[in-house]
């Protein structure tokens, strides 16, 4: 197996589903700790490394960079049980894996950084743009668990790891998953599968707004 | 080879792109026109075919339902040289679906959408935020394309149909690509593939913020 390398932040939920994947698949690698919020990611070195300036990013020794975190999963997952073989079911993983990025992240993700960083306030359009799209996306996901266990029929995958990571904190984004009581059987469900580490750190007090230096300003 | 039908509108680029790569696969389908804003995403019905009343959705006989526009063409290009074999690649092909879906079509393809629409104007803050996250967007695609014919290597992928999708028509979105000479070239390499097709249409009156019944209000 190649020898894998993580430029990976401890408070980034994107940068902790890889090292979920990572510890349930028991791959060894190293990981190298890049601080957003100092700069590590504005640099000229950190540009060659992903031009995008992102978290997480892993390094294929004599392959390259790889950058987005769900495409990373899918890298890592790919020959093991996390990963189905059939075609269709492979394609609902990237589906649900688009779902999470666009609609999970981007909603409650999104918000949760934003309140918690003092970046909006909760009461602002902005937040209840994000709240109300961080609704729509827990119907849809509430809506697929009330018949199914996992996101791929009754099979833990990528998609679970994926969707876990955001999902598991809405509330700190002020997002009430007690009306979706199948989405909270299912984070238990998740929470108890083997090898199931949670190392998702709280933001550090450079992350505040006008803290630190970063792509979010 | 089953029977596909594609719940598509025609003037969204999320439908475009699958209409692009079925048309360069020389597949055959039957096409279910859907009228996002006359409310046809709003019913009951669609809810049973997509949950998160998005188009497109492809339906494949036998298997079901399929959401999210780049899980379909990754769906459908398995096998065919417009997606690799090599799973490092195949990755990076993933990697840009991500990519485009939330750093290409939530800023350019959004923005472009609000303005055409009347959703937003063009000074408002919540355009600048997303013209500002086009202009680093294409940045990212202008690096890349600088040194690669398309964004495999030297090979043209669902990767590049995906980007092409929304990157073609970002002057809509007030951003000149004029500033980006690289992604230009691309997109002529793009439209001079075999079998390239253009039938993107423009959005209709009811499209128009107010005139219609959608999830876009």
């Amino acid at each position: 197996m190649a020898p894998l390398r993580l430029y990976d932040y401890a408070a980034s939920a994107n940068c902790y589903k890889v090292r979920l994947l990572l510890a349930q698949l028991g791959r060894e690698y190293e990981r190298v700790a890049v601080d957003i919020f100092d700069g590590d990611t504005l640099t000229d070195e950190f540009h060659e490394i992903n031009p995008a300036r992102s978290t997480p990013v892993l390094q294929v020794s004599e392959r390259g960079f790889l950058v987005e975190s769900n495409a990373i999963l899918a890298y890592l997952a790919e020959g093991t049980p996390l990963m189905p073989g059939d075609a269709f079911e492979r394609a609902q993983v990237l589906r649900w894996l688009l779902f999470e990025q666009t609609d999970v992240m981007m909603t409650m993700g999104g918000l949760r950084f934003r309140l918690i960083t003092g970046r909006i306030s909760a009461d602002s359009d902005r937040a209840r743009r994000r709240r109300d799209g961080a609704v729509s996306a827990l119907s849809v996901l509430e809506h697929h668990l009330r018949s199914h266990d996992f996101h791929i029929g009754e099979r833990y995958t990528i998609a679970d790891i994926a969707l876990f990571a955001y999902v598991h904190v809405a509330p700190a984004a002020g997002v009430d998953l007690g009306a979706y009581p199948a989405v909270e059987r299912w984070l238990e469900r998740v929470r108890s599968q083997p090898g199931h580490v949670n190392d998702l750190q709280p933001y550090p007090a450079n992350a505040l707004a006008g803290a630190g230096r970063s792509i979010y300003g």
